[in-house]
């Protein structure tokens, strides 16, 4: 085999990583697909042991092992020059690099905060304990999450300011065309999406919706079929 | 005259606009530097009617008038196309266009809630009430800032953290090169240490503190040589 995506594993068998929708949507970029996907629980980092990380998307691609999405994007890019690029030049990687930090660090711990409580249901059985375990003294016990949701919302839409910007401007925030950037952010709000669909973390007016449908649409409807599945 | 910068005028003769040394770097970066500077007051609209813009910085290239930093720096770079690129690619541009986004729609107002204070003593004395009168329905009573300044400090410092890491995976945030990215989100910063320089709104020991100091010797030491002037 050789392209084997190691991704995060759920009760219903749905990809519900934030991370793994960036690769799954870097490797369509490229025209790829992953010849198998390894379902993997929080709690069997055994299985990604081999690549020296404790944490899913690890890709397997012939013999490079490569762990974390950044890297795996990357990657792809090196390994894979003459397909559409992810990135668009050395600039633009950087700055990419900038907007996957965003996303890292401020984006999707922003966004945990928010469907925490309903990601702990949809988490395979072995996994729930695991998840408070790790989480609550980050983000607080998820319940008060649930209850103080509604109160934080004005602020983290207020907080996506320059993206929705960006968007308007540009229709995509690597510009004219999606790039890695847009996968970035995107794997964030489409894991909100799946995770708690009765929760609407983004107005329906909001340009970023429509964004986010827009990538939806791309690479034959890949992450809108998740959404029926 | 070719080229002619309108930038903000200030009691001591100082460049002290955020958005004004965005245009001064981007031009030093293209080899160029402006035949002449007109220093406009924030009470002087008229001088830059012409420019259709109430704000500077604008910018006179033979025919061409344009206003606003971001239009500057597009304008630069596509007029000057076989200088060194501010950008380094379609994708860059959109995505330094997001940092630019962000420096404009939360750096630079939050730094402005820190200095305005300073800012206003050093503003033109036709100026100062202009200032209190446009910033405080914004910011607040100018007193009340300078009191609750230190409070502040630290959650804007953990704000930064996108452009810190970028800053110590790439030494800039443009990648191995600095680039108009490096400049929109410079501005910021220099116009605090101009300000305010006994205040420190970086800690000495933040990756973007020395970054600041890379930036200041960039181009001939040219933002350095404000410091001491």
């Amino acid at each position: 085999l050789a392209l084997v995506l190691y991704d995060l594993d759920s009760a219903d068998g749905r990809p519900l990583s934030p991370f793994g929708w960036r690769v799954r949507l870097a490797l369509a970029h490229k025209g790829l697909a992953p010849d198998e996907v390894v379902r993997v629980k929080f709690t069997e980092k055994d299985k990604i042991a081999f690549a020296q990380s404790t944490t899913t998307p690890v890709l397997v691609d012939g013999d490079a092992v490569v762990a974390d999405s950044w890297r795996i994007a990357c990657h792809l890019e090196d390994a894979y020059p003459d397909r559409p690029s992810l990135f668009g030049g050395d600039a633009a990687r950087a700055l990419a690099r900038y907007v996957n930090n965003w996303a890292g660090l401020e984006l999707t711990p922003a966004v945990a905060g928010f469907i925490l409580p309903e990601m702990a249901e949809l988490a395979c059985v072995e996994d729930r304990d695991y998840l408070r375990r790790t989480r609550e003294p980050r983000f607080g016990p998820f319940e008060k999450l649930a209850e103080s949701r509604s109160g934080r919302l004005d602020a983290f839409r207020a907080s996506l300011g320059p993206l929705r910007l960006s968007v308007r401007q540009n229709g995509w925030l690597h510009g004219a065309l999606p790039g890695f950037a847009d996968y970035a952010a995107f794997g964030a709000f489409h894991w909100a999406r799946l995770v708690a669909p009765s929760f609407d973390l983004l107005a329906a007016d909001d340009p970023l919706y429509a964004w986010r449908d827009k990538v939806c649409d791309l690479h034959d409807g890949m992450a809108r079929r998740s959404l029926a599945a």
